[in-house]
């Protein structure tokens, strides 16, 4: 059985940053299975990538090695690390970005990548760890080397944590923001599945709209807000953009009410 | 050896479906030879879907599973399906995604997906099909798994069809229309190769155009017509972007003429 | 281990050329780890591709066989080659792509691509000599055939050569241009490494820039000149987009001075 390695970035796909990653890691362990999760997280964007990870983490075999690389301070003091979970390894810069996985899954241990054995050369560039340490330790975490050997021990509470934006929760309304975008135009919010009443309304702007279980329930071009299936609350539009329909962007306010 | 499963959808690239299917495959079977035939069909769109598929089906190994996701009516009660080919298996929609293959290739059987035994869970969710139904029944079937383990056999005259839009020939003349816009902006008709006659002319608006066998028969930033890689009739620009220059559109009318 | 071959293209994402490209791959050897370097090549820019290959190639295991296909010449008489070097193989179009992998690497064999037994068909299309020549050859190596069989010998000094743009150098600058601009909007120069006196200040346009490290040693918004991970000097914005903020665009001059 191969093991899995997976690799989310903000390099995109128009230049060699991405392949050379995996040309790196097939130097170390050519019978890896190497999956991307997404290369288009917007630039340095550590919220939408915190959002990605969290997403995909759950259906992902026991094991598998997540290498996340949205590294707005490579080159400046900023920590690698390397994360034990019960169901698998994070590799990437400590800078928030595994805080949406870290808040839901316990941490069995952490380092900071130190042991330079493990990395592309001992003198890394200042400006691509992702080929230089955190895709080589990845690698080698992928092939069974153990993490006390990647690094020196830290304490989980030390990581760099980055909360979802906070709540505004009263009796007769739940008020939150849109945390993520797809490339449908979809509109995810941080509201949680938990906490939407179905029969409640949504206010975004002056749009109210009716929560619904699935994209048909509404005429074509109709706004819709459901549940997705990453479970947060989501405004749609049936077979349409709700992003263009709407005119709404990252961090916008959204409201549901009685 | 390896079996190969390929994904087809309209997901892009930006988010993280496409890796959560994989991670979803991997569980599965993480020695499956993932390939992504494309995730940038243009959302929605069916026609699109199909052309690619066809276009690529004969190029894969037999014993191939085609795991496709354009799926407008998903939460709807539109089916799920898996075929069986010669070739290979197509799971995915029942909504004339695969008509292209299916106008070409014979059917051996067919089955609606009703057995959850197969699936991510037996309460898949309404707007993530691919997920939770298609890319594990893909991964089984790849795996080995009978396909009337995971559904009930149906009708192949039963599943929907999508037929491209028909020729208006004469005599003289043959009018189809652009079916497909590739990445260079060439523009893929829906004329096949065995009804272009090389002595013919092609008329686009008020362009008249020659048919040739290469694009290096005309200078840089002319127009040619001639049979592209995939067996249709396709205008292109010579070192350059026929939909740009022609300013021409998916269902545009194109002629060819004695 | 598996056998690993990369492909580099300019056949984007959008359209199933990549794909079935991996389809032909597999059903010559599905066991092959299939690496994409970028399939976003600007459209026909030879040397983006250069450039690119360049950048990845020493990264790769031993043996890797690369596969590059920036092809304007199609159907033409250009010749297709396949070229053996200590650390690899190449296989694609002899116009120039490999000049840069070739001017710093020594050649120990090369042939012309004469034996269609390796090939798709022997009758191959005129517009997708990926498909149908390159794809199998390059499967073929990766999975043990001997270079001489699968074509003619020919002369290392035969081939296409696509030099860099010649620096300008006095005794108190180097003038050169910007060979590349990354998915960041960060400014490739054509001048490396070795030639960079970090105390000397980088012209463009009107603007001066100091040399630097790391982008963090300016402030966010601001430019910084540094040596980027692939040892050419380049232009970058922190947290920005240098292409942006500065209006720069391929092949513009730069200048460093004393």
């Amino acid at each position: 059985m191969s093991s899995v390695l997976t690799l989310l970035t903000d390099f995109g796909w128009q230049d060699v940053y991405v392949g050379v990653m995996k040309g790196v890691i097939a130097r170390i362990n050519p019978d890896l299975q190497v999956v991307d999760l997404t290369h288009e997280i917007p630039p340095q964007n550590l919220a939408a990538g915190r959002f990605c990870l969290l997403n995909a983490y759950s259906y992902f075999p026991e094991g598998t090695v997540h290498v996340a690389v949205v590294d707005p301070g490579v080159g400046s003091d900023r920590r690698g690390v390397a994360i034990e979970l019960a169901g698998g390894w994070l590799v990437g810069p400590d800078n928030g970005l595994f805080s949406g996985i870290l808040s839901q899954y316990p941490i069995l241990a952490a380092v900071e990548l130190t042991n330079s054995d493990y990395w592309l050369s001992s003198h890394p560039s200042q400006t691509f760890h992702g080929r230089d340490i955190f895709a080589p330790v990845g690698a080698h975490l992928a092939s069974g080397v153990a993490l006390s050997q990647i690094g020196q021990s830290i304490e989980p509470a030390s990581l760099v944590s980055l909360p979802l934006q906070q709540l505004q929760i009263t009796e007769t309304s739940i008020t939150g923001c849109i945390q993520y975008i797809d490339h449908f135009g979809n509109l995810i919010t941080n509201i949680p599945e938990e906490m939407v009443n179905p029969s409640w309304l949504v206010k975004v702007k002056d749009t109210i709209i009716a929560i619904a279980t699935t994209y048909s329930q509404v005429k074509q071009g109709e706004a819709i807000a459901l549940v997705g299936s990453h479970n947060w609350l989501e405004i749609a539009v049936n077979r349409g953009n709700a992003q263009k329909n709407l005119q709404l962007n990252w961090g916008d306010p959204i409201t549901i009410f009685k």
